[in-house]
């Protein structure tokens, strides 16, 4: 047996296209340095940047027929999130399951396993994060859950968490947390503007940040070169 | 001792064409999912797509001595597959064998070891597959057989067997199966244009494929999220 | 208590902008085939080829503090490279270092670890050369050498070594080496000029370094296909 | 900041019992083929056989402080649970902590890491099951949070849950369910027992579990070699 | 469909027995450096050392249903090798799946996947080199081909082939060439006898094999410490 | 070209025992946790503890030939340390060059590749600790350094540093260190005594250490479970 959970609220749409613009390492540190997937998630295509709600899927290894039923459960705006129950690289996604996402909005795919049609991915520009690339079809024969909590590349996701995608990898931020870690990522980044003009312009972190006295504390000693 | 195979049989020419356009993907489903290559093996650039006729080469690990006996029996349209004979990565193929192998009229390499020299490769237009890239020179020194069949990158390779290489990996195809594994590719294609059309359409395909029936009686239950 | 050593010398700059030319293949072949950090080092973006004066800078796991450090040790025409005292693969390195190092004309960053902000480093042109890809972020807590020779990724690295990066990998040559390196890269370059040519006539390498004499000798047979 | 919840609920210890006795395969199976950890992760020593409550600890990178926080809340019959934040194979944990897990009646420690002193553990019979044998000292440095839910080898791991390890790996059973998976448990070994005596006498699984029909239904086939 | 090959022909018993006493390490080296397999194909319990005629079985990733089909076609003696198609360390096989193998002479397992109950294997002294100990359950829907050629751990392996696998890993011998493989091993062994003599003397291989003279040839020089 | 370096300075022989008595963890921690090799890096049979002067010995890949050199330089006491020049597990090093070995007085084989013959090596007591375990074998046609500085496994060797190993890894210590490491191990022995009764006798680490004030400090929290 196996269910499927219909009518997944979604997080905040603002919060989520903010995210999306902050990326990965700044909602990563907003959030207090939690929430990333391994770092053998790597996207298909660079450059790609994408924040959605997550849809997400359990599949057995080697049968991708879940994701079939996982697409109808999709909105646009989702992306869906596809975890095997056990280690697999098999290619379970291809041209045509994105095809199907991208006519319902789906914004990407998140997929600890492996992906096909890659080339076809790319033209379309539907993105892909996954652990592989590898053409190795899958059947369809065993059941799994549907927005049910996953745990994709070593981190938690629950339906409908926001799922935060780019160059630098992928990162989950809860539901109920996306406005709040949206407004700690817009402090941070507002933050950083006056030091990356003043890092431009030759100071030094040492300075800006006041690291010296610390350091000489800490026990350490500039020396010339003999 | 080893011994040089001169004279191999190779494909056909018109199965060789259709399969470089069907891709990787779609070959190796025609042929009933068998024939991969390991996922590690990747083009050093990408978007790549080739067909051709295997020419087979054994190496010692870190000694390319053979690839340059393979050169010589290599005829227009052929791909060179090279497998060492306990695992390397040493860079075994640079720019040189590059050129002398394009003005042979050879496709591309499939290496189970390192190349090195890319940005000049890429630059060139020569394709390889491999399993890393590393500028580690080799030595020649010892011998190895050329046109036997090879285990590469796990999969079994006869001399004169298809071999079909683009951005999703590398798949080989048995010489004698060559057409009709064309034919089954150009057949799972055609199918496909009219499942493309009504995905993108916005059709599932739970009800394409008519998967509900089948899911329930499995026990796939749907609930609403409460 | 840790050191930090200023002042360090350089190479030969003459020398320095040739090995950049010849790239990490030919300088490695040039020196005896030493030098080369593992092959898991890639680029972040391609093409990408530099060379330059090392600075070191060993780091703990998951805390960056003395990049901030060795930053002020940096000279135009540098090459940063940090080398974690154990594994670690977090994003030790992003947009607002590479903004300070470029500011002081470093050429690039040679990381034994994780980066980050991979996009933003793309598009201004700042390359690295890193072990992984990952947004995990560090604190700043403990103290280590600057300005010592580390173990990077392999290979012994000393202040002022050179560095030279492109995207094949990484390797180093000793500071002392640099101009007599840089000598036999410029001949076997030459060498390789009327080789290419020849070998893109269709010339056989078989032919050109006179190998068949010695294959037969240690035993190599040719046959025809039955 | 971070938090240590105290008192946490433990299961049932009937329950705890008889799925160590059962073992990592059968209590996996039982419970519907979920909840196993990496199968990176080994033990120390083998054979190794226990049970216990989670106590779930979170640590920075090459810093353990916090196992020192997490073992005042464990209990005699506790099994302590330890993930760093982001991935690390530093040794955490050696012969003293073992001493003092033991001292209050820990049964073993899983920890998505590295762990020493590996020879004196297995003298003292202190079971570990981790990622990784690594020497590499850690530091005290940063806090984490103690019985929190966690990601742990792949596996999320809530304080209180039951761990299940022994030479096969390791798993988990939510402590809600430790009950009934015992029970389901003791049904399918009991079905075993027959089972194997039918299979060891030399009887076919095909005939025991009556195959035949189904694999001939689906093409299986027997031909003769010839 | 697939296909169950009945009656495939076994190697000669004698040379089996040979091979087995010599172990992989000598095997592999008196056929030419040929046949292993790949280096992490492990023992779970050591020692072990056997031979046996191979009976090869394909299973579909995470589904072990054609091993219950393999075990009717094994003969005392046999070794059974088990290869999925794409990649996969699921726990294929355990405790009755062993009972049945050795109540019908199976000698060992060699499987390209998990293994599971190794504590109980141990116990029963049953054998099995694999690439993953893993828990993790399988199912039984898809056919695969039983007593066809496959590659295992990248090594090709004809049903009727000889296994031998000790400590040191696993190696293949074809079938037609297991005799003067055996004797070429025993002519080997003998040889070694009196050189282990005289190296176990302080004899140093440099003399007894005449090393020294090439050594100088090649430009090797010694020189005292300074 | 290449060079053997004969009569290398050893380190003291008091210092040595005393390291191999105290082990690798404490001797990384007394020298300031520093000189590790990697944790890939695994003795074949457990328990062993070893500890002597470096013998340098540098590899092509899958070529053993020096290693046979090296012996002649190995003194009773000394560990040999191999190290490839680009990485391979291929089987260097087997039952006939330990038996040279040991007729020498060497105690133990440190090797960044491949071994082979373990069953035979555990028979006879003599250790090593290797990155693989792997049949392959090798040839002798490439010269290599002996006795000068190599890097293994991550860290620099030079000859006459003291290796220490055990099972938790291998360390590297500075032969001009030694002693001065070896008083500090002591004392930190010493020291450990005393906390592990304490520990023993359930007294906590957060008291023994006097953690909990600076713990708080950081903001550490203790919540009961709701």
């Amino acid at each position: 047996m196996a269910i499927v959970v219909r009518n997944i609220p979604r997080a905040d749409s603002a919060a989520i296209e903010a995210l999306a613009a902050y990326g990965v390492a700044t909602t990563h540190e907003a959030q207090g340095r939690i929430g990333l997937l391994a770092a053998y998630m790597r996207p298909i295509y660079r450059p790609a940047k994408i924040a959605g709600s997550a849809v997400t899927c359990e599949v057995a290894p080697g049968d991708n027929w879940m994701i079939h039923v996982a697409v109808e459960q999709c909105k646009p705006g989702d992306v869906l999130v596809v975890s095997p129950t056990s280690p697999c690289e098999d290619g379970y996604f291809g041209d045509l399951l994105a095809t199907s996402l991208q006519a319902h909005g789906v914004r990407g795919l998140i997929i600890d396993a492996g992906v096909r049609d890659i080339a076809y991915l790319t033209e379309m520009g539907f993105p892909v994060w996954s652990r592989a690339v590898f053409a190795q079809g899958t059947v369809k024969e065993t059941l799994g859950n549907v927005n049910t909590p996953v745990v994709c590349a070593g981190a938690l996701i629950n339906p409908g968490d926001v799922i935060v995608a780019d160059d630098d990898g992928v990162c989950v931020v809860r539901r109920a947390d996306a406005s709040a870690v949206a407004e700690k990522a817009r402090v941070r980044e507002a933050n950083e503007i006056d030091k990356r003009a003043r890092l431009a312009a030759g100071e030094l972190g040492l300075d800006i940040y006041r690291m010296r006295e610390r350091l000489a504390e800490k026990g350490l000693v500039w020396v010339d070169h003999t």
